[in-house]
């Protein structure tokens, strides 16, 4: 039965076997952020007008042919210094276009990430050229099978719940076959929502196709398209890209929804002041926003302004202090005040391995960055070393991590009952004076509190027993056990197929 | 002239110069949180009505002569059971006796550190009794010589404002030396705001008499007192413990601040619902508060509500979670709410050892705390283990965590100049097209960024071939550095006095 050509039974009853055996990956309860506002009501108009006086005086450079041509069509004439400004009142009719609530789907339903909808998810994300070795802790260069590992492991860490590529396959010099191998890569590897780029706009409608393929039928994809197309379609200070906005533009007339990525660095490609760092990025993600609507009005795009910092010692990226934290938090509390389907950034240490500092700079960026609202946080997970590299028992320790932040997210629930006047009453008067075996405890032990399962909470001498371990060992070890148990996602003669049809290879049918 | 015994003048020269030759410790720019809240409004007014149920229906056990003595005075019988009820009304009025701001001194004055101005601090703190010794890495009893060796680190480390006791030395018996050893060993190894405890309401006196000779004159220490008295008068669920009740009515009679630490543990000791440990857990505090005014009317008080978590597979106390994160970002928000000079915990791990798991548990409770606005965040610095041992080189990684979380706080300046519209058409209409150069950035680089001194920022090769060294080698370094360099801050004559009157040993001078 498994040489089967029939692509949709074939689809369906893989799916069903693959919804009964998987572990909870992605069946974590939502939690919504919004509790934190960096900014003040007042801030935030500020920023706002800020940002469309910057659209308005100074306008976008670098627009492409494409693009050029589409802003004449809706009357918005590129200036004689080849700048293209856009109106006040065109950028608020623009937002009017834009779809306030749309879908990351996965393959299964239960996977589906609700953007707009006010829940907080983490992902992975990255475009890592090095990978630090699980064996030998050589950061060496990655690799398609490093890609298609993360995604499996990745499918089998519950509160990582998006997964975008993750490192690159450097092997890999021919870009059609660069991007359709990392698109079948990431899709064989997990069922979660996908986030991927391409290099040239023609890789879009393969892409498609290929997802068509695994779907089980012509049109699936449009369906259900799940992936987004990432693209970096802004360079900061206020130029457009000319590739990545003709991919966007033809990612937006083919269904995906598109994540306009614009990481601005403060201090490099944006002012050092924060506030100014604000209002420029809010300005290019908006320019970005339009551009996607002047392809298609009514196309899904993301708001993805990451503000990134550079250390001005040396000009380089910095992803792990402060600002970068609050940065990025505001950039996710800008969105929801403007109602848009968004992410941000957080999770970026630049520690080159799992020490404290990898632990404190990504525990403070990905918790500011979940409090303040934002509906994917994008680099939480997996990236190591200033986003250069990613390592496998990083994604084990940071679903972990995540799963506590989670916690503080999820907040306090007040009510009537919570507030648990007469469980107080029972355990003090007359009662037992502690609460330990009281049956509100016993019932929240199992659904109010997350436990650790690698993190390190036994007694100092019973640690010293155990000969210390470090949470980096021990993720090790869950790695292997996840990536030793994790079976293939697609049939081995649908994987032959793509393989055979797309330049795709090195898995298992190719 | 060392010799002379003139303490005023000792004093004064002996101060004036370590004002000249500290580093910049403790002089730090503030920053304020409370831009987090965990509750909503309504959340804080349920919590605050069912915390006044609960006094005035419930009550306090455990009741001391002495405070049975001071409520009947005013009015507040015990009731049959035993138990001391205190009417809505009557806490209303009480809390406003309570001084709404109050200063931590600093032996120098630029080391104050003010409670109820809105300013966000971090300090040390615990009981630590084990020391993870910095050369061998071993797990061993704390001493007294550890406890000065922190205090005379923190001197040096400017992220840290408030030195708690950190460790006990376990190597005294006698409840006398231990309380006058601690309290000498903290005064002499560092001149900022302290945090000290007592077994015996007698040692107050004591301790205060050795901190006018410090100071140099009877009754220096009454106008510039500059410890608190940490007391866990509150023994939860709703008890009062008769020791620590009666040694913070002394202490409130002879001027110390009481820190009014209750440290309920959710599932434990307080409800396993967080909003039942919010409700209980602020009713407690409120009758610590209550107890310290019915010492003293107007008596400077500190909300120390620090709700605790049990990890209910053991029923051992957790410190690294989300759950504990969010609550005492809680307790802050409702310190603030009912305007009290407040504190909180933050920064406990359940790690045994300086990994991942201690950087994001430490960070994200740090910061929880921070943002929410707690006046003082204690525990956050040099604990480790849930709270069991302390480690010199963790005061260092922590100290630049902090420098990182307060740039969080310190959030985003927007002003018409700080948004930077103009710095920005500068640059991007016929500018350089990047902001490296520019004046706003030099100028911003050295005043508005937090650049680590021990935190990796290299690129992935240069730290390779540094020998990729962990955090906590690089911080371990820094310990040795501080410590070869730091000098006594008590001259020698004065330190002999000091150990000739009370049993202290041990130090230069003894």
């Amino acid at each position: 039965m498994d040489d089967q050509p029939d692509i949709t039974r074939r689809r369906g009853r893989k799916e069903r076997k693959a919804a009964r055996t998987a572990p909870d990956a992605g069946v974590v309860s939502p939690v919504s952020g919004g509790h934190y506002c960096p900014l003040s009501d007042e801030g935030v108009q500020q920023i706002h007008e800020a940002a469309l006086t910057i659209l308005e005086e100074i306008g976008m450079g670098g627009v492409p042919e494409e693009l050029r041509l589409a802003a004449v069509a809706a009357g918005l004439p590129v200036g004689d210094d080849g700048r293209l400004r856009f109106p006040r009142s065109w950028i608020a009719e623009m937002l009017e276009w834009v779809p306030k609530q749309i879908t990351l789907h996965g393959r299964r339903q239960e996977l589906n990430v609700p953007l707009g909808a006010g829940i907080t998810h983490y992902a992975t994300g990255g475009m890592a050229v090095r990978m630090v070795d699980i064996s030998t802790g050589e950061w060496r260069p990655s690799t398609l099978q490093d890609l298609y590992d993360c995604a499996r492991l990745v499918e089998n860490l519950p509160h990582i719940q998006v997964f975008n590529r993750t490192c690159v396959p450097s092997e890999i010099t021919d870009l059609r076959q660069f991007d359709l191998s990392i698109a079948y890569a990431c899709a064989a590897g997990t069922a979660k929502p996908l986030g991927i780029g391409f290099n040239l706009p023609e890789h879009v409608s393969e892409c498609a196709e290929m997802y068509d393929m695994i779907l089980g039928g012509e049109g699936a994809f449009a369906a259900q398209p799940f992936t987004t197309c990432n693209t970096c379609a802004v360079v900061p200070p206020l130029m457009y890209g000319e590739d990545n906005t003709v991919v966007a533009m033809e990612a937006a007339r083919r269904g995906f929804p598109v994540k306009m990525t614009n990481a601005a660095q403060a201090g490099a490609t944006a002012p050092a002041a924060l506030a100014g760092t604000m209002a420029q990025t809010v300005a290019e993600s908006l320019a970005g926003i339009a551009m996607v609507q002047l392809a298609r009005k009514g196309a899904p795009v993301i708001w993805a302004n990451w503000p990134f910092v550079s250390d001005l010692r040396t000009g380089a990226f910095s992803g792990g202090g402060g600002e970068i934290a609050v940065l990025n938090a505001a950039s996710a509390q800008m969105a929801r005040w403007y109602e848009l389907p968004n992410c941000t950034s957080g999770g970026m240490t630049d520690s080159k391995t799992t020490d404290a500092q990898y632990g404190y700079e990504k525990g403070m960026t990905n918790l500011a960055a979940g409090l303040a609202g934002a509906d994917v946080i994008y680099e939480a997970t997996g990236m190591i070393g200033s986003i250069v590299g990613c390592a496998l028992e990083a994604y084990v320790i940071d679903d972990e991590m995540i799963a506590a932040a989670r916690q503080v997210i999820r907040g306090i629930d007040v009510t009537e009952e919570s507030l648990s006047i007469d469980v107080i009453r029972d355990v003090c008067l007359g009662g037992p004076g502690h609460y330990l075996g009281h049956a509100q405890t016993l019932e929240l032990m199992s659904s109010a509190y997350h436990y650790p399962a690698l993190a390190s909470r036994e007694p100092p001498d019973a640690w010293v027993e155990a000969g210390k371990p470090d949470l980096r060992e021990r993720a090790k070890e869950r790695v292997h056990e996840i990536l030793g148990a994790a079976e293939p996602l697609t049939d081995p003669s649908l994987e032959a197929e793509i393989c055979a049809k797309f330049p795709v290879t090195g898995f298992h049918g190719g």
